[in-house]
């Protein structure tokens, strides 16, 4: 199958973007809570495995760029007189954990948490290109551009910490079949004001 | 009883400063998580209470405050050839858990955790006066007399958040009561190389 950006196998679907400009406070809500998880996420790996200096040294400032997101979103939201909002259930998350492999070593673990931050990263850049790209609100569209470089980074930065703990075909070969599966999770669902329906 | 630093009862034994600078490493180590933990407390507090948004607000910075600390502490462990190692239980903070009110509304509970928190950053404060006043490594010295400063901050911000939902009096009183406890749980403790033994 053609890949399209950082790997993903499959386009958002077109009409995404509109769902995504008519329900901008949707859109910001589950966008902050995504860089909460991301910040989280990278928390939860430094505390699994901080004998890993690289990885700890590598996830730290990620952590930071994360948290000043989910801050830059917030601001978004109460510029335009809007606020948080609770957090609702992650499906997408949820059914990209069960394609992980379960079982291996320590580290065989570590690069399959590592490859499926790395697509959620994907996932996001690619929708933050289309927001860039696509919406009529210019200043929104300027803050996902700025966000596209960082998400793109963040792919990469994820995919170098899993070719520490293993050769990077394998884990060149393994992004492929995640990728393969996140295609299968993300194809039979509606397009909804969320950044990773 | 005499009121110590932030409103603490009971002013830290005298011994721990010098357990905790003949063992640098256990206290940079527990140090780094104490200030993960800073921050993942924070963004917990976030998400249970998102339609806050002044609270929110005030979080926010905290966590990015929080994490630029536990950066820090990274770079001085790495900077003495050393990592971040495991986590250990934090008997402290667990004890502290039990003395919270159970039960009453949402905002009650939210109170009672802000006020932990202003509680648990006290007695920081008051473990980096001793390093910044006690310690010979002179970079050391330095590094705590910085953030004294900030968990100072921190434990006024708490105690204001508190106030957002609590008249100022009941907020004095309850935390005072738990400023009580909280000696309780830490005088028949050997004093160990932790920030809160």
């Amino acid at each position: 199958m053609e890949k399209h950006v950082l790997g993903l196998e499959l386009p958002t679907d077109p009409r995404w973007v509109n769902i995504a400009e008519m329900n901008i406070r949707e859109i910001l809500v589950d966008h902050a809570y995504c860089e909460q998880k991301a910040a989280s996420n990278a928390i939860s790996l430094i505390i699994k495995y901080p004998e890993r200096k690289l990885l700890v040294e590598m996830l730290t400032p990620l952590v930071a760029e994360e948290w000043s997101h989910f801050a830059r979103v917030l601001d978004e939201l109460h510029k335009r007189g809007l606020t948080l909002g609770p957090n609702r259930k992650d499906e997408y998350v949820d059914k990209l954990q069960t394609i992980l492999r379960k079982g291996g070593g320590k580290d065989e673990q570590l690069v399959e948490k590592l490859l499926l931050s790395a697509l959620i990263e994907a996932r996001s850049c690619e929708r933050f290109s289309l927001l860039r790209d696509h919406i009529d609100d210019t200043v929104l569209a300027e803050f996902y551009g700025g966000l596209f470089e960082s998400e793109a980074r963040h792919h990469s930065t994820y995919v170098q910490m899993a070719c520490q703990f293993a050769p990077a075909e394998v884990v060149r070969a393994r992004l492929d079949e995640l990728a393969a599966a996140e295609a299968e999770i993300i194809a039979p669902r509606d397009p909804l004001p969320r950044m990773h329906s």
